[in-house]
């Protein structure tokens, strides 16, 4: 029997996770700069919640499954849904414009393609209450802060932001037929990958108009309002307007947008805009919102490729040495008051060589070790900076139980 | 049609989501000073991973299904398994002792109850390569820093220490037939809510010596051991010997320990052990491990009864008042610049009244307005004090993107 993770999911290991985690804390610093407040749901909801939203044909990209009490159930694959029920249940306790984030993680049981994984992460802000463009304004802010942060600039990634209610207008104003619309979307959404003949094929008699509005990135009064209070938060060159962009769910009914990098060697980094339906359509009082979810795995492959590693925080440890058995014990009284005043620190679990001891604060990425021998209890001892072999003696004596050493020990 | 969370799951509003982030913070905080190092690892696993370490008795306990590609899986239930095989599968890779530790997610199809949830989180910590009891001291030893960092004492909690092999020679001396030990692990296990005569009943011919051993806190060599480890460290007031310990699971070979609240009005806090056969078990290079898992949940619940509610981080919040509408676009300059030096920044999304937009600031948490009308463009504008009343007239250049404030603005 061979025990591994199921196809598409991560074993995380140190490195990875410690990177993942430095990615976690500068989205959440940024979000907490912008004033968004932290949220989590189930990782597991009922199904219908999924199927109200986007239809039957969602059901088949889910791990869905009947649970031991009979109940529809599927493991998230976004987190709009929870958040506009959230928000529907509990609107009257949180003041208009209610600005969350989270960290959720999402999961899609996508056809089996190599570097296609079955999970990932994702960091969603929304906005709810809120019905002028000043949302989608604020989204865009704290989107290009998130990618600033990460060390990402204008010149290697974009936001392209397009508006679906362009389109219906066009389709109202040309009498595309109700049941043709979804197709035109989806002839618009694919067109960049796609044959530009079968694209006129698909788009049929509003191919002309809808090319050549696209052609000059045409503009209605939204988007001009858009790019202008866009213009005044400092961020123009990462945006501009592209009406290709109309993003696949069906729930978007205004401004919609994409970020990606502008080699366009990668899928989407991120993408969102406006679904003022959806938290009424679960249940609640109705209430204009928009939102936007971007990906980990996407993010951190472009990071990878530009050369962009995240910085991970230093951790200066401390090994406490022991040359001599005898002192143990005083050795873990002194690695007891090192940790209580938030060193990291580290020392051998048995009797070891002092040499063996070196090598294994050097593996655990000590930056120096405290020697300790029976001159402890006179209060000597010494420290040896493991990045230029230098040593010197140090002069040991207690406050209660804090220990103060002379010369002080590095921070 | 009613949309709400699955019956044992949580929606986490902002309130509880900070105090849920402080919590993991600190644990964070606490395995890096004791140089554990953070992994994780999928929420859905193959079943099978849990049948081959518990049997089948688990998988009624599970949320277990079969996915689209026929594979028996199931949300995990607990992190050990999954670490035990990631650290099998590379342990080539790392040096010994590996100290890990993971802040999982996990799930337990449990019978419906009141305050039972099916997902909680729980602060796992593992050390794997080390036979000796060091490996055990140092367990104890970051989890009393972590229940120290919340601001627990050892008046208020305890750890009750105990050895699987004190009662496997006990049994062996008194000839119990192999068949019987589970059985009087149960016993063990369950007496502190059982009859008296019914534990006494269950243990049959072992009633007299074990419950001697129990009465007197007997300690064989190892417990002698553990306990002179322990009062090196510092951490004797939290430790104490209770043979009752056995913990339910069947993989624990050695110590085993449970962490309890001194009042006893909760279940266990925390519980682990030495578990030296599960990672060879599980296909990998047979090696010593042992460890523990804290649940988010019992916990949080102690921390309230205590009124030891977790300090969360102060957010300074400024909020920017327009007092003019045509300074808008300076207003949001501002605002982006402000937020790129770090500070967290809110502001109205549209015109309102300046008393609507103190009130506005003070439902968002702010300390501080900084209030701007046509005097903006001369760099005039005014700070009050959202704690005080008090405004004062500041004056405002540009360094480039930098706003330099006269006198400057409070960190």
């Amino acid at each position: 029997m061979s025990f591994q993770a199921l196809p598409g999911f991560r074993d995380v290991y140190p490195a990875d996770c410690a990177r993942r985690d430095a990615l976690f804390d500068a989205w959440r610093q940024v979000s907490t700069r912008f004033g968004f407040a932290r949220v989590d749901g189930p990782p597991l909801e009922p199904l219908d919640l999924y199927r109200k939203k986007s239809g039957e044909e969602i059901v088949k990209q889910l791990f869905a499954f009947t649970d031991q009490g009979g109940r529809e159930v599927a493991l998230r694959p976004e987190l709009t849904p929870t958040v506009a029920r959230m928000v529907g249940a509990h609107s009257r306790d949180y003041k208009k414009p209610i600005k969350w984030f989270g960290l959720p993680q999402l999961f899609r049981y996508e056809r089996q393609q190599k570097g296609r994984l079955r999970e990932h992460f994702q960091w969603n802000c929304d906005i709810f209450g809120e019905e002028s463009l000043a949302a989608e304004a604020e989204l865009l802010a704290v989107l290009v802060a998130g990618l600033e942060e990460l060390g990402l600039n204008a010149g290697e990634v974009e936001i392209r932001v397009s508006d679906r209610m362009f389109w219906s207008e066009l389709m109202d104003h040309h009498a595309v037929p109700k049941e043709a619309r979804y197709g035109v979307l989806q002839a618009l959404d694919k067109m960049e990958r796609e044959d530009p003949a079968k694209t006129r094929e698909l788009l049929g008699p509003l191919a002309d108009p809808a090319l050549a509005a696209i052609e000059s990135a045409q503009r209605n009064a939204r988007l001009d309002e858009l790019m202008g209070r866009v213009s005044d938060l400092g961020l123009a060159d990462w945006v501009s307007v592209d009406l290709r962009i109309v993003r696949g769910l069906a729930y978007y009914t205004g401004i919609v947008f994409e970020v990606h990098d502008r080699a366009r060697s990668f899928r989407a980094i991120a993408g969102g805009g406006r679904y003022d339906h959806l938290v009424g359509l679960l249940g609640g009082q109705p209430m204009p919102a928009c939102g936007f979810g971007m990906g980990d795995v996407v993010l951190l492959e472009l990071l990878r490729e530009l050369g962009k590693d995240l910085a991970l925080p230093a951790t200066t440890k401390l090994y406490v040495a022991i040359a001599d058995e005898t002192v143990r014990p005083g050795a873990m009284r002194l690695v007891t008051a090192l940790r209580r005043e938030g060193r990291s620190v580290e020392y051998p679990f048995g009797a070891m060589k002092l040499g063996k001891q070196f090598q294994q604060a050097e593996e655990r990425g000590a930056s120096h070790t405290l020697i300790v021998d029976a001159g402890l209890a006179e209060g000597r001892c010494a420290l040896k900076s493991l990045a230029d072999r230098t040593q010197i003696d140090l002069k040991l004596t207690w406050d209660g139980t804090a220990p103060i050493f002379s010369p002080p020990l590095p921070h």
